[in-house]
């Protein structure tokens, strides 16, 4: 049986892939006496009076919406809210075994941002934070910017943030593997969509100088004409990045450039083109299922360190690395958003994770499961939700820790 | 530790009630191959294909979405969405533990009723049926007859439908143990808002041909003076029943009444009432927490068969009996709504269940731990869409019953 005959299998045997569960007593009617009526009148009206308390009385405190419209599934396209559920609920599946975060798919019929804007704020009372997921660009955007300000629970669009601080933090401990470091390290992003503009801003505010962003129209900078308008996205980037104006094409500019990322097309990084890098270069081609170079295609051109987002070879950029420990630690301490700061945290704790003994260099990303990882995230998270004032529940990060390490183990 | 303070202390010790669950193993990079990416894509192309796959390929053919604008919380009034919350979770559990139904809450913070039928109607590709939860009347009529014309799926509010089926079951129960008819008891229904006007339609559809309807404003009839206006259902009910216009107050009008129902206000049904219905008398008092009689009150008035909604008392009307077994045989069959004719087999599932030899005066009513009512009302609910056109897939009611047995059975 290949890949997609059991793919198929096991949603239909087991008719998806999550169920809900009742975590307290129902066998008499005492039991629905407190659990219902008349008993659950009392913290209907706690939550009343103490809107907050919402977070402890129920389930919501734990509660993540996985909202999408279905306008960018996978690599499938704009299939629609129908055809995502699968998606929506394995991301479900996976907040839930690596972040003992509950989460349910919310797929939205509902194509007009403005719409979709208004949905998901309505559905606010529900939920501790909302994943975005698989939502085209440029609308994304928007529809992530405008959430964030009006809501009062953090709003993440996975696709841009988890994937950036996933293959950040693959980069970081790239370089820490060659010693090389990410404020002059010469870095070239291939790609100006949602995950590699996502990159982008996120290297940038991690402090790289020495940033050139790439797309189908060339590089990206300050007056660049791509013969189409940019998006305000990539407006922002071509004034932070590329500073020197540097044009041509990747296979120009990647000559000598110590980190290639690629969030691009398959096949794009050449031999020729990863034999131009400077000694010590990393290579991370993200496009999926074919990256951009195959990880062992990659290595024989010459890269010291390279890596892909597929699972069968070493050094994979996994967002199940990210979001269920981001999420457990910015609900932990009732983040009101999740930040730069909490994306910055969220990236270092990942790459400085492996021991710098332990560092090869087919090992500078941690595997999905390992089990130190989402705990680590959500101390982090939890940390910088607390210095950056956005923490509306003060608990100790270590505790975070700790708490994230025994609800994973507790999980059945 | 009285019961508000054992409610508080479950709610917040067990941060709420529900949570999820994943089916499947996630224990390698293999796993999470098949059922995340690469792997997922396949049931999304094939829902793609074939939009009622979703059914069968993901969580949506069990999923339930319990939608509320908290504008009418138990007897709370509108509380809001927020507050709306344990409830809904409540509710959820329920669903689950009494049919296996994966039911989630989804508080909606928008009074608007266009709006808020928008929204749910946008939220059609998460979920296989709707249940709506404490909205306020009129516009609950409004809000679900739309969403029944615009959606393709089930929806059922169970403040007016379910606590119909749950009553007027347990007046048929009643009726067979003091053998009278209820096409052609005296039946008399005190209180006219969404529930007790539900109550008056159900028994309208099942031939009632003696009621009379009450509220604040007097009895119901075609022309009748409230001083206020009916509302649409109120005016329908107008037409059907009280045909010979009986005019005066519940006092007047219950004299020689077989049945007396209310869903009104505590305490109104005074002994001196009770004492002066027909022999044989069923009163059937709902009002929550606080009922129209107690039950001992209104067996010492001398009613022969008397019930309320409370746990403490014999003859309990509780839509536990009837919503977890509505949906699961409603989806099972995916029915394309929930119809009269299902509410009906509901209603005399329930009411049959009870073998004639076990009929006692205080047990005219199956208890809500009593398992064989969900498997009854799911296979007579399911027999019921097949007969009349409204089930998209068939399948034999004996197997939904047994099925519903296994899948509670098979619970932890």
């Amino acid at each position: 049986m290949d890949l997609r005959e059991e793919a198929l299998k096991l949603h239909l045997d087991n008719h998806g892939k999550m169920e809900i569960r009742c975590k307290v007593p129902l066998k008499d009617g005492h039991d629905l006496a407190v659990a219902y009526t008349p008993g659950v009148a009392e913290p209907c009206k706690e939550i009343k009076a103490h809107p907050e308390m919402a977070f402890e009385y129920t389930c919501r405190g734990n509660m993540v919406g996985i909202c999408t419209d279905g306008t960018r599934v996978l690599g499938l396209g704009s299939i629609g809210a129908d055809a995502a559920m699968p998606v929506m609920e394995g991301k479900a599946v996976l907040f839930k075994s690596f972040g003992d975060v509950d989460a349910v798919p919310v797929c939205i019929n509902e194509p007009d941002p403005d719409k979709f804007i208004a949905i998901v704020k309505s559905l606010e009372p529900t939920f501790a934070g909302i994943n975005l997921e698989d939502i085209s660009s440029p609308k994304c955007y928007d529809i992530e910017d405008k959430l964030k300000e009006i809501m009062n629970i953090p709003v993440f669009h996975d696709d841009q943030h988890g994937t950036a601080i996933a293959a950040v933090s693959a980069v970081l401990g790239a370089l820490r593997f060659v010693k090389k470091d990410i404020k002059t390290a010469k870095i070239i992003m291939n790609g100006c969509g949602a995950a590699g503009s996502a990159i982008g801003r996120l290297l940038v505010s991690m402090g790289a100088e020495n940033l050139i962003m790439i797309d189908r129209g060339g590089s990206l900078y300050e007056g660049c004409d791509w013969g189409r308008p940019l998006d305000r996205i990539q407006a922002a980037l071509a004034k932070t990045t590329n500073k020197n104006k540097l044009k041509g094409s990747l296979k120009d500019l990647a000559v000598g450039a110590d980190v290639l990322m690629g969030a691009s097309a398959p096949g794009v990084f050449t031999e020729e083109i990863i034999k131009s890098m400077a000694p010590g270069s990393v290579v991370f081609a993200l496009a999926n299922p074919v990256p951009e170079a195959m990880y062992d295609y990659a290595k024989a051109a010459g890269a010291t360190v390279a890596g892909t987002g597929r699972s069968d070879a070493p050094n994979q950029v996994n967002n199940v690395n990210v979001f269920p420990g981001v999420f457990r630690g910015a609900i932990d301490v009732r983040a009101r958003e999740i930040n730069d700061a909490m994306k910055i945290a969220a990236t270092y704790a990942i790459a400085n994770l492996i021991d710098e003994k332990d560092l090869r260099e087919d090992y500078v990303v941690p595997g999905a499961f390992d089990k130190r990882v989402a705990p680590a995230v959500a101390a982090a998270v939890a940390k910088a939700a607390i210095e950056t004032g956005v923490a509306r529940k003060i608990v100790d990060p270590e505790e975070v820790r700790k708490n994230t390490e025994a609800r994973l183990a507790a999980l059945k």
